[in-house]
């Protein structure tokens, strides 16, 4: 039994203004991504190996508000955050506020692998990256036009969808559970478009927007992530599998649409459990998702 | 009913190391933080006032990690992580990687109270705080000589206490519950001495080693950050408190001496439930702490 879910973030993308051309374009990065991890839980390998490289795929693909192709800073930086958890030894690595990483959930791994610590930040972690043998990219790898569209109409008090396309805001991020019973979660994002320079949301928070402990689930997040940070919502969830004996989709049912709710917040969340079954819902208008597991699963969608 | 923990570190300050004068100044400092801190509640206050005083007196205080007198990363400079969080909206904010902010639990309650955000770091975080007004100070002010000799030492490969007066590492920090049933937590931190730049411990992170939740408990941590954020150890113990029926003592017992221990880390945590009940634990040599109520409570401890 292997199984593995992701995410391209969540919300403001209202389905009226998604073109039918915009959305298959969505459609075939998600299903890009979802048949790589899908395929390594297939050839017996790690989920840690599967969340990595559905996560990093999705990076590279300019659709989604991580890597290339990311949300951009008020000052029209790129600036990028990413975690990873196994849930097996329940080590994590993560990385926030970079700047010239390609691919911040590779680094996040090499944190949790090569490193004492958990969380790098900044111009720190890049040097780590630089130990590591890790070419750094230039910023602009990262802009695309179509985000400093966005980040020019955000400035001057538009409406995004009225003047170009829509693109989702909030993450990437992929959970999955192999054949082994090893579960891995993995989150990477951009963050909210015109944001601070500096400002960290839940992605690479674990326990926020990145969870995993086996035996229990594995959670990744997208949404307003200063909430998610309040509620501690990834381990909230598994910590209510847990000990309060909800099922993982009541779980996510009542984090996302009475805690997160209650708090002012919105957002998704991707979740499996020890058994692979696989959860995935929203507060949001939509949430770009795919789903795939070895007893035939297989979806991919929007709303 | 009203009720004050705080702490200035745990572990590495062996018993037999440590001078009637040096442990005089200890007691002093910390008797001087919960003093106003305890003031502060005595006098209506609230527990958010209670812990930002308390936090930024330990701040303040050259004998402790944080703020002035922090432990210097591997390149010799103070890089600051601060966290607040109060119980009645979980609202909180949290600083990471600044170099030039005095009394970093400042900054981090500014970004709860006038951000949009919880967690800001580096150069973007004290750009923030230019903007509230906040006068930044060089690095040089945090460093102490007696922080470089302790990096020199360090960096020599020498045992710290072979050469000279033992020094918390670890953190400061400080929970209460106010008359109104508020609760409410700080900790700030210089992190590891010797740590590379960019390094974030558990400090900042919400959940982690900062966590305050109404009705259940508030919780403030020290230790080897890294294992306390996989752990997410303050969630955990007030997750263990509301859901588990456990007492505040069990929880934050199993977390540091079977939880944290199994993953491999030790240090302690300060916490105080719904009833102003205080709970101060440690697995390492010894935890600088205080502890102060209404019903008649005073002490100061290390070992």
């Amino acid at each position: 039994m292997h199984a593995i879910a992701i995410h391209g973030g969540a919300g403001a993308v209202p389905r009226a203004a998604l073109s039918a051309e915009r959305e298959q374009r969505y459609r075939a990065g998600l299903e890009a991504a979802l048949e790589a991890g899908h395929q390594i839980l297939v050839q017996g390998g790690s989920s840690l190996d599967a969340v990595t490289t559905a996560v990093r795929l999705l990076e590279d693909d300019p659709m989604f508000n991580a890597g290339h192709g990311a949300a951009l800073t008020r000052d029209g930086a790129a600036e990028l955050d990413a975690a990873i958890m196994e849930g097996a030894a329940m080590r994590a690595g993560a990385v926030a506020s970079v700047r010239h990483v390609r691919n911040p959930i590779e680094l996040a791994r090499r944190i949790m692998q090569k490193s004492r610590h958990v969380l790098l930040v900044g111009a720190g972690a890049e040097e780590f990256a630089l130990e590591e043998g890790m070419a750094l990219v230039p910023n602009h790898y990262f802009r695309t036009a179509e985000r400093l569209a966005q980040l020019q109409a955000e400035q001057r008090g538009e409406t995004v969808s009225e003047i170009m396309p829509p693109a989702p805001r909030g993450t990437v991020g992929a959970v999955a559970r192999d054949a082994a019973g090893n579960l891995a979660a993995a989150t990477s994002t951009g963050g909210m478009t015109n944001k601070r320079p500096g400002r960290v949301g839940d992605s690479p928070i674990i326990g926020a927007g990145t969870y995993a402990k086996n035996g229990v689930c594995a959670v990744s997040a997208t949404g307003h992530g200063e909430y998610f940070i309040r509620a501690v919502a990834a381990h909230h969830v598994c910590a209510s599998v847990e000990f309060r004996g909800l099922t993982l989709e009541q779980a996510v049912h009542e984090m996302l649409h009475e805690t997160l709710r209650r708090l002012g917040g919105d957002g998704g969340m991707i979740a499996v459990d020890q058994h692979g079954g696989i959860v995935m819902n929203f507060s949001s208008d939509g949430m770009f998702r795919g789903a795939r597991d070895s007893r035939g699963r297989h979806e991919i969608a929007i709303y």
